[in-house]
């Protein structure tokens, strides 16, 4: 790239009127703002906006930079901007930060307008539902779009095209759903488990109530190491990390490590400095909840589908391996929605979509302008 | 059973003279205390002992019970006993709590006689290798034994067979290594990362001066939840937990939880009341040192086995998966060991070795009566 682009992130809040949010599990937030970024124009007709939901920790800067200062871009820049997958010369992009996020759209650590003081974990559990609902009436209500070109995403981005494509059938035309499951494994509910309990053991998360810059970093720097484990796969560590052991440590040392550990750990500090433990907390609950099926039968959900689907998997996905998405592919087939399946030749792991763009973008390309 | 064979617990110090106890970090024990237990009867010529190797949180009460009262027996229960698989009509079976544990042999939690207090981390990095040498010279003092009929372990007990096999190949007959490998993965080193970091990050470790009764809890069991993944798989927790979700619990209260969450909180307070942190940050550390091949070679080094050897792997294994098994019998039986492999059709993870005994039991059998 020659040239940085600029994007600058903004803040829109939704008019609710005195009746407030309603949540799925019928609590009400009084008061949500969006933070969002967008890349490429949208057209006069409205039909070029094309919808990018994010990840578990990832935020509403998907692509571009903030400042010509900035030594990384958005984290999907590979895939957004002029001439790329999500070309901005012809599509309108773009990308909100989710509910119960940390990144300026309200969450946990907001502030509860009914009392002045933040929520805390006196913020109600929100869905992924809850997610996708409130994206839907910022669109309408920020820019009056009425029916999105696309919805795309990866993992807990893909479960929003999910549902997307199941709350609102009507309202996209096509749904990427890539790196994501239809509803997460017990193993997977385990692995978010082991992570909130160190973040929740933590003192210094202080049940929630801890002070700006002071919470539990190493409750939630363990759970960033225990996510990251989850990402990566066997061959992918194994090629980066095998059983090098760190140069300046002996092997008998007791605080010796191998440079897998000393990894985990840098990264895990390093996340612990940029995201918020509560919302952490709750969007990994989010993430537990998600069930497509819950209540009404996950081929029932299904078969309401109307979008166009494509359903990428990531062959080395540990944490939602191929089978959940493959079984979502064939539930859809049978039940006559429009739907492609590909699994991505990746050993990366979960994170594929985050790496191998040589294999994703042209899979992404053709689906999209097709 | 009809009724329960009891069995004591014993202790026997090493006879080390004045020099102590070198490791292979250069440290030097001065007192290496070995608890162990013994089942069936030593014969005159002494060539029916079988030594069993016990895992990471094992103890040497690898069968029957302590006392009439006493609701479960050792470990190995279901492999050990008159007319069992180890058979104690025939067999004398021996199982020794490893150096660095925390039940009775030499640890961080010992009195260090120099100094008249605990080790703590002042307890040397020990080996697998060193675990093995202890054994060994346990062996000969307490009972003048020279060749052992049998070695056999699984997981970390896995790892000191192998270790036995390469330290004293003319001191056994026969070696059996059961869902272990040659050298962990960075995936697992990964995952016993997590472990010990959520123990050292607990304030209640101290530094590892903690006082009795008042250890890392909350990390400890961390900890545990984090390894009982690693030893069930995905298949094994769809089927016992999949989504349930505790009855008494609300789906969208926050701390309201999943059947998976339930248990493993559960099982992680209820080990960390009976293990001890440091044992465990050294007994993992051990794990993840071991390597066969460090410094030599992994392929000369398995050349040097004298002893008939049995590698047996479990298909669901994802902490130390078959691959690596296979990797060890391939390279034995290049270089001319006498060795076979045996893949248990397990689904139910690395704990296969201590579930299946439908399947373990008969090749463990055919094995040792050959």
């Amino acid at each position: 790239m020659d040239e940085k682009i600029l994007v600058q992130a903004r803040n829109f809040r939704l008019h609710l009127g005195e009746k407030g949010f309603f949540l799925e599990s019928g609590r009400i937030l009084p008061e949500v703002s969006i933070a969002y970024e967008t890349y490429g124009t949208l057209n006069a007709d409205k039909s070029n906006a094309i919808l990018v939901c994010h990840a578990l920790t990832g935020s509403a800067h998907a692509a571009h930079y903030h400042s010509p200062d900035d030594q990384k871009p958005g984290w999907w820049d590979d895939v957004i901007g002029p001439g790329k997958t999500l070309d901005t010369n012809t599509y309108f992009i773009i990308c909100s930060n989710i509910l119960g996020g940390c990144n300026g759209t309200t969450g946990p650590r907001s502030i509860n307008p009914l009392t002045g003081r933040r929520y805390d974990i006196q913020f109600p559990v929100v869905t992924i539902k809850d997610m996708v609902h409130a994206q839907w009436l910022f669109l309408k209500q920020c820019f009056q779009i009425e029916r999105l070109h696309s919805v795309i995403g990866g993992s807990l981005g893909g479960m929003q095209v999910l549902e997307w494509a199941i709350s609102y059938p009507e309202k996209l035309e096509r749904a990427i759903v890539i790196a994501a499951t239809g509803r997460i494994s017990a193993q997977a509910l385990a692995m978010n488990k082991v992570g909130r309990q160190a973040i929740m053991r933590d003192p210094n998360w202080k049940n929630g109530n801890y002070p700006d810059g002071a919470g539990p970093v190493d409750g939630l720097s363990i759970a960033r190491m225990m996510g990251h484990i989850s990402y990566l796969s066997y061959d992918s560590m194994q090629r980066k990390f095998g059983r090098d052991f760190k140069k300046n440590d002996g092997l008998y040392d007791f605080f010796g490590e191998f440079q897998v550990e000393s990894y985990l750990n840098y990264n895990g500090y390093n996340f612990a400095k940029r995201f918020d433990a509560n919302s952490y907390l709750y969007i990994t609950k989010a993430m537990d909840l998600f069930d497509v099926g819950m209540g009404n039968g996950y081929r029932e959900i299904l078969s309401r589908i109307r979008a166009r689907t494509l359903v990428v998997s990531i062959a080395s996905d540990m944490l939602f391996p191929p089978w959940e998405s493959e079984e979502l592919f064939r539930v859809m087939h049978e039940e006559g929605v429009s739907v492609s399946y590909y699994e991505m030749e990746s050993d990366v792991g979960h994170d594929g979509f985050l790496v191998d763009y040589h294999v994703l973008n042209p899979v992404l390309e053709s689906f999209i302008g097709s």
